[in-house]
Order: structure tokens, then C-alpha cells, then sequence
């Protein structure tokens, strides 16, 4: 979920409130707050437990709340995951310190620490486009053995690494594999992966919902339709100019193109111009069109 | 297909002959020799074309031969093309000239005065790990309307390039696309890919034809049953030792292994020693015991 | 300056004042706290304001205090740059947000958007192999532009761009240019750079600001003979295993080694062993007879 | 030293002559041909023989002749380099084989079994932006052991690499350190190294004779006026636009805009468009018009 943000870099309440209900009537199995597409690194910590606390509020049981804690600071990603317990959210989402370079056996001690001082199931999440880090199939597989990491994020964009992070957990059923990209969702179902978590639903989260879906029941004919749309929402909309940013601003601007929230966006990041937003309004217009998504 | 060496660098003529038979009898749709697992950028001229003349001796046209040509002189690429044709090959394989850094402009201008000039239809290859380029979707997609240039085969382990490639060629049936790395190839045909070069065919064929089999008549559990013991061979016969070159000298010590043809290798690379070909040749007992394929 | 820890996370706060002494007897121009070699980014805000706090007033106006501050959270970095004010500091060095690549443009806003909010001259710090950011020389041209921006630390270990920045700033010689790896000062220096921050310091403070002087004063001889100790500090104390943590783990210990503080470091650190640290102090023996540092 | 071609990618024979002649009279201590800068690895063999055979016979002895011979086919390298000394060649330059990753125990071998069938003194190459491979100092350092390889010419841009290597080194003071990037060679030569090969010498010769000259007599004042000019033109010239070829599109235009040869070019490049040679022809003159270089 991104984190709906003023043009002053605070809290769209509204935005968020309406952004909680399109998702939840999109059908979504839960909500991810505070992760890489939530600006969640580049939130001061008292926007972080604000997004947390409405969050959790305006969702009320309907789904779980999922909160992403990276940090580089240990006692700050506890002291975060401790919060998010208390304010009602269900797990905790958690990459490696991402400042410095460190091994696979620090890499793993480090959970092991974060773990045992966090009161709520942790997932791993493997992001090293943003942390620089990869969690080796073989370090997964150890953290699988502390009781409360229960699964993995796979944001790394390798799926011979999923399926090899697959391979060494077949026996181990309950350990969720979920990937990032919405682009590999499919595929990581349709191999034996739970789930994805799609940054895209924010946008229509009832094409990823009815794609999981499609997945899950190897209807492949639907599979391969929906997935068509998916690749032509992320070859257009995510890719509006060709800065690093495209992706973030362009899912920004498309969520406040249909009147959901604001677009402001946390530093280094700013909003689109209007010259950019007409381009999004355009590919929303087509694509919606196109594929009955709206 | 490896290319069966003695270790004197010379072609092991009779292996070539087996190796041929093995992957016939093991149902494969056509041989690829000289690519990357073929050594091709590591043979001498004139053992390039003994291999093309050997292979398409012992086909006999009862599979079409596919012969690697990507080298960093143009002239020299068109000529290995040719001598190819001659012999009796149906299409050969290139990437760009793999030494210096270039723009997409100029590998596109490349492929186009290439394929001006090759005989035969030509299929890309993207190998990024190789030669360091990658054919940008928009570059595949301009290089799809050169009349024959006739497909992609892409070994970028990136399945969100391979969907965009897709998405782009959608109105291109025609344009065949297939994966390089074969724990990408059920995901790449379950999604609407045509299929794969799989190295782990070398060892056995028939893993791989009933993976695409099953991928192609959309039989999941068949896919899953099956990509298991891909990715058990890849995570042991594969990764027989942390060296870059693992990958190579576990499947042709496999090979050796199995009585088909000699593990020679082309510098800088050799032949594994006694300490792992035992290692090989365990796995190889356990994989085949596990999944009846030996 | 490293920061002197306990085994227990917590400041050693005597160890803290007899490397500043350590230090300042050393000869040093200045200290340079929470930096990467510091740890800055691993400390939570409390440890990083008693680091500050604790420093100023042991150097007690001896040298210039130059902070550390770069923060994934702008809102984090300007709140630290206004306490190290308060607290005595001269300066402070800030890289860009580290957790989301960004153009050079978002780069530049954001040390605009720093700058204006920062009530201290601010030296940039172009460190791609831990932020995954590099300020273009163009960038840096245009951030000299800003009032209190003064000059720049550059431990991108890349010389070539050192030389375009500098000969892109010639007409502004009152932008300090810094080099970061001590392994480079003397020839920065040599060929007109300002000077280096040298984390070797820590150990053997009197070895860099002696070839920061014959560097300074063109004495070639002297240049290569203490270049010879630098190189053999840098392939012995800081390569002690392969890990990616050796630099900092190998200083930390060799600093404790010499009796100075305690060798206590933030996750996902830990101290050397017994026999790594039996290693360091073989190595500092026998570099120490060598060189005559001590 | 590039290699002057004509339009129809043939050998530009009298240019050839005049650019031989103009690395002479500037003063060059040597020529190295068939390198990088020299389209090496992007001429067919024929071409590359001819290219030996017309500089050492135009040179007639006025200065040694160093030839390339880098290849991915062992036998192909010997080859080249038996052919160099038959035609009068010096010595060699190489690299290891450069499509494979490999180990540094099989860089090695390699370089072993390559120094053992090659009848010249052989330099090694490290250039992993074109090769993605890189001599570990430890391996240059066991290469140096083996009779006739006697120096290295490292491309490599990274200084602490180089000042690692010479470190390693320092009691094989007959073994010579060279670098290839010539914005780098001031500093190298100042800190023990032995020179350069600078591609910059095409366009002006003396510059870089002067530049090394400054160096090896500690001249401080001239390196740093020099070093202004190498890294002006090192901006300008060598970065005409932004492709990836621009440093080698860029050189080629210069010299043939000096009226010394043709500025054909192997595929995938292509001689610069008319605008981008206006923009080259600007800059000569604004460069030879400050630095006193024409």
C-alpha cells in the first residue's frame, strides 16, 4: 500500500481512508503498510506510527495489517514492531540492515536478534534492488527454523532463486513464499508459491485479486489474459519518464488520478507535473478501456 | 549441446556421435550447438565448423540443427553462418559483439547488417551474463521486423524482461520466443513462451521434453513434479563447487559420467578431478533414483 | 573516528576520550564522527547525540568536530544537524537517501531542500558502495553553488571522477575536496585535492597526517615510503577474513588492541575473535617495527 | 594506438603511415596496437596481421611495438602473438578469455599455458569494463614468477587496486606497472608506477609525454597544468554524447579531424555524423588554443 501524503509531506487521512476501502472492496487477502512502495524508509517515525494507527483503525479486522520495520538501527525495527503490535497490526515485514555490506552468517544473526525481540510473526523480505542484500536460499532455510519467521517476500526479481528457495523449503508447507513484483505473481503461484504482494492493487487491486485467483485454480487461459493487462499497466503507467522514481510517481499519480488520495511524496521524490499526468490519465483511460478494469 | 572434447582439445568424434543418439532418442525438438554451453566462443575456427559437420552428419534431418555464430567480429559471424548453411544447418544464433560496450542503437544496426548477410534464419540471443549486452524489449521488438530474424532466445533469468518482450510481440505469434536457463522454461510456456534451450537435456533429455510437455498441455501437478527435479539437479550437479565455472564442468562431468562422451574442456577450464566427479556421480544416483530418470 | 562501543551496545564513554586524545595528539585536522567508519548509520538517534555531545567537549575546541548526518528521512537529517550545532559541532557531511535510487535531479533538490534547513556548512559525501547513490560532477558543480555547502568527501574510489570534479571546480578553490580511502589521500593531495579522512587514523593517527604533509609539501620520497605502510595497514588489519565487515571489524580491534576502547559494535556486527584478533595484533607488531609507527 | 580503417572497414594504409610518424615525432616511448582503443577484439584475423605488419614496418625499430593478442580461443592468442614476433613485433599485452567468468586458479593456468607457447615477452591486461574479469593482485603477483610475463597494463580505474599490485610487488622492481586510463597516469607514475599507455597520444602525442616527464621528475607544478589538459579533453572529446562509444567514436574523430587518417570503424560502431564532428572540431581548438597543444 502506498502511504497517501500531503503536498507537505503529512498524512492524507482521507486519502488513506479511502485508499483502505478500495483495496478491502478490491478483494485483497491483506494490507502491506510501510513497505518499499509505502515510502515507509523515507517516513520520520511519527508518520510511521501514524500511518500504522489509521490503518489499522479504518481496516478494523477486516484483513490483516502487514508492517514493514527495515531499518538499519536494530532497536529502531523492534521498537517499530512493537508498535505496530500495539496498535492492532498482525506481522511484521523485515529486510537486512541496509547500509553497510555484511555475510550471510551476520545477515542471519541479525534476524535471529530481530526476531526473538519482536512480538509478532515476521516475514523476511528479500529487496536487493533497495538493500544491497540477498538472502541466500541456505540462510532462508535457517531462518525458516526460528519459530515466528514465518515466510518470505521475494522481491528480487530472480524466480531461479524463488524456485530454488522453494525447493529447500518442500517440506516445510507453512513457511509462506510470497513474491513482489506483480509481475511474477502469477508464475510463482502457478509453481507452488502462496501469493504475491502486488503494489499494482493499489491502482485495481481487483485485477490482481482475480489473477491470484485464476492462478491458484490453473485456469490458464485467464491467467495469461490478466496478465497481459498487468505487463501493459507496468510498461506504461510505471514507466512514464525514465527516472528511477517512474515507478513510485507514476503509481502515485495514477492512485490520485482516480480521486483516491493525494500524491504528495516523500524526499528525494516529488509528484508529477501535469504534463506527466495527463500521460498516466491517458494509459489509465486505455488500459481501462481495454480490459474492463476501472 | 556440450561440445564433446577430448583432453587434448580435440573433438571427441565418437561421444558427439552418442551425445546426438541420447538426444534424439530422448524426444528433443532440435540441437543447439556451439552456445554457450557448447564452448562456441572458446573453439578454434576450424573445430566450430567440425562440430557443425559432425552434428549434422549424425542428425541426418531428423531434427533441425541450430549452430551458435555470436562472436565480436561481424565478418567472422557471417562466415561461421554460412559455412553452417552449407553443412546443412537450419538456423544459427546470435548475440552482439560481446567486447566493447554499445548503445541499443547499434546492436540494432548490427543485427540488421548481420542478418542482411547470414543466410539462414536467425534466431537472438540475449545473454547478459555473457556478453554483457541486453537487447532492450524495444530493440527485440525493432529486430522482429527484420524478415529473418525469426525468434529470441533469452538466457537473462529475468522473467519480467521476458513478459515485456511478450507483451510487446503479442501480435507476433510467429516470433518465437524462448528461455535460455531451463528452471525458466515451464513458467515461460505456461505464460504463452514457445519454449526452451535446456542445457540439462545433455544429461537427460527426457526431463526436459516432459517439462515442456506438461507446460504446454497446462498439467500442473505434472509441471511441478517435474521442475522439482530441475532444480534438484541445478542446486547439486550444477554447483559442484562455488567456482564460476561450476555450472559447465558439473553437466559435462555428468555426461562423461553417464558413458556417453569425454569431459574435455576448452581452456580456461578443465575437467573435474576424481574428488568431485564422485560428488557427480552420487548426485546423479540420487536424483535418478528419486525421480526415475536416469 | 570510530565509535568506541561496549560489548553491550552501549557508548564506552573513557574509550571515547582517549581516542579523541589519541587523536588530537596524533596531529589530526579535525574529527569526523558517525560517518560510515563510525557506524552512524547502525547508531540510534540517542547513541548518535551522545557521540556528538561526548566528542565536542572532550576536543574542547582542540579541532574542528564534523558530523555525520545522512538519514534515509530528511526530516532525521536536518533534526541531527540542528543538535550537533547546539552541542559545539563545526560542520556536518551528508550523502543522499540511501534506501531509494533517485535521478541526479531528485539528488540535487534534496541537498537544496538539506542545505536551507541545515544551520551548518555541509560537505556532500559521494559513497556509491554504501548508499548505491554518486553525485555526477555536474551535480557537485551545481551544489557548490549553495551558500553553505563547502566541499565535498568523495569515497567513490574512483580517481577519474576525483579529477573531473576537481577540474570542473577549479575556479573554486574554496570547495574543499576530500578523498575518503586513506589509500588515496596522497595522491588527491599531489595532484591538488585538499586533503583525505582517513579512518587508519583511529590506529595510527601520526602515519596520515605525516604523508598528508610530505604530500602537501611535494616530498616524493617521503610520499612513497609512507604510501608503503598505508598499503600494508590496508592489506593486512583490514582484510583479516574475507567477510564484507573485515575494514570495520579489523579497525575496531586493532584500536582495542592498542588499549584505546572497547571493541563492542552495532548489528549486524561483532567483534573479532580470539584468533582473529591474535592475527590483528601479529600484524600491527610486525607493521609497527617495520614503520616505526607505534 | 587506434586503428586507422577506411569507410569499407579495410586498413587505411597511408593513414596508417602519418599516424605512426605523428606518435613518433610526439615523442611516444613505444606503440601499442590491437588494443582496446585499437578495435583489437573487432578486426578479422587478416586485418589484425596486416595492422602488425604495416606499424612495424613503418616504426623500422625507431620504437618498440606491443602487440594485443587478447582472445576468447587460446590457440588463436599464441597464434596472433607467434605472428607479431615473425613480423617484428616486441612484446604482447593479454588478457584472459573474456565471455566465460572464471576463477582466478584458472586465470592463472591460463596465463600459464599462454606465457609457455608464446615466443615474446607478454604484459598482462586488466580490463574489466571490457573483459569482466580482473587479475586478483595475488594472481598478478603469481604471474610474475613465470618468465616471460613482464609487466602490467592496468585499465582497471580503481588506484587502490594498482597501489595493491605494486605493493606486492615492491621487490620485483623489474616488473613494470603500467596504467591504461591516461587520466591516471600521473598519479601512478608519482607513486612508484612505471607509466602508461595513453590513448590521448593519438590526438596529442606530446602531452602525454610531457605529462610523464613532469611525473618521473616530480615536477608538481607541470603534472597539475598537464593533468587540467588531459582531463579536458578527457570531458570533452571523449564524451561527445552520451553513448557508450563516445570515448572511442570520439578519439577516432579527433585524429582524423587533425587531418592524420580515416575514421572508419568496425561494427556495431560507426564514424560520427557531421554534428557531432563540428562539436569535436570546437573543442580542439579551444583545447589547443589554452594548452598550447595542436
Amino acid at each position: 500500500m502506498i502511504t497517501p501524503l500531503t503536498h507537505k509531506s503529512t498524512l492524507d487521512e482521507r486519502g488513506l481512508g479511502r485508499l483502505v476501502e478500495h483495496l478491502i472492496s478490491g478483494g485483497v487477502h491483506g494490507l502491506f503498510i510501510l513497505g518499499t512502495t509505502g515510502e515507509g524508509p523515507a517516513l520520520p517515525r511519527s508518520l510511521q506510527v501514524e500511518v500504522i494507527r489509521q490503518t489499522c483503525r479504518q481496516v478494523a479486522g477486516r484483513a490483516p495489517v502487514i508492517v514493514g520495520v527495515t531499518d538499519t538501527v536494530l532497536e529502531s525495527a523492534v521498537e517499530l514492531a512493537t508498535k505496530a503490535k500495539e496498535l492492532g497490526a498482525q506481522a511484521v515485514v523485515t529486510s537486512a540492515p541496509y547500509y553497510y555490506a555484511a555475510s550471510q552468517a551476520e545477515l542471519l544473526a541479525y534476524l535471529e536478534n530481530l526476531a526473538a525481540a519482536v512480538p509478532l510473526p515476521v516475514f523476511l523480505y528479500n529487496a536487493p534492488s533497495n538493500t544491497h542484500h540477498t538472502f541466500d536460499p541456505a540462510t532462508v532455510r535457517s531462518a525458516a527454523d526460528i519459530p515466528n519467521i514465518v515466510g518470505l517476500k521475494d522481491s528480487g526479481c530472480d524466480m531461479i532463486y524463488f524456485h530454488r528457495v522453494r525447493e529447500s523449503l518442500r517440506n516445510h508447507p507453512e513457511f509462506t513464499l510470497l513474491v513482489g513484483p506483480e509481475e511474477l505473481m502469477a508464475e510463482a503461484v502457478l509453481l507452488g508459491g502462496h501469493g504475491g504482494m502486488c503494489a499494482g492493487s493499489n491502482i485495481w487491486p481487483r485485477l490482481y485479486v482475480e489473477l491470484y485467483n485464476a492462478a491458484a485454480a490453473s485456469d490458464l487461459d485467464a491467467v495469461r489474459r490478466l496478465q497481459s493487462s498487468v505487463m501493459r499497466l507496468s510498461t506504461t503507467v510505471y514507466r512514464m519518464n525514465g527516472r528511477e522514481s517512474s515507478l513510485l510517481r507514476g503509481m502515485k499519480c495514477a492512485v490520485a488520478e482516480l480521486g483516491i488520495c493525494d500524491d504528495g511524496m516523500m524526499p528525494p521524490f516529488e509528484p508529477f507535473g501535469e504534463a506527466e499526468r495527463t500521460g498516466i490519465r491517458q494509459y489509465l483511460a486505455e488500459l481501462g478501456r481495454d480490459s474492463g478494469h476501472e
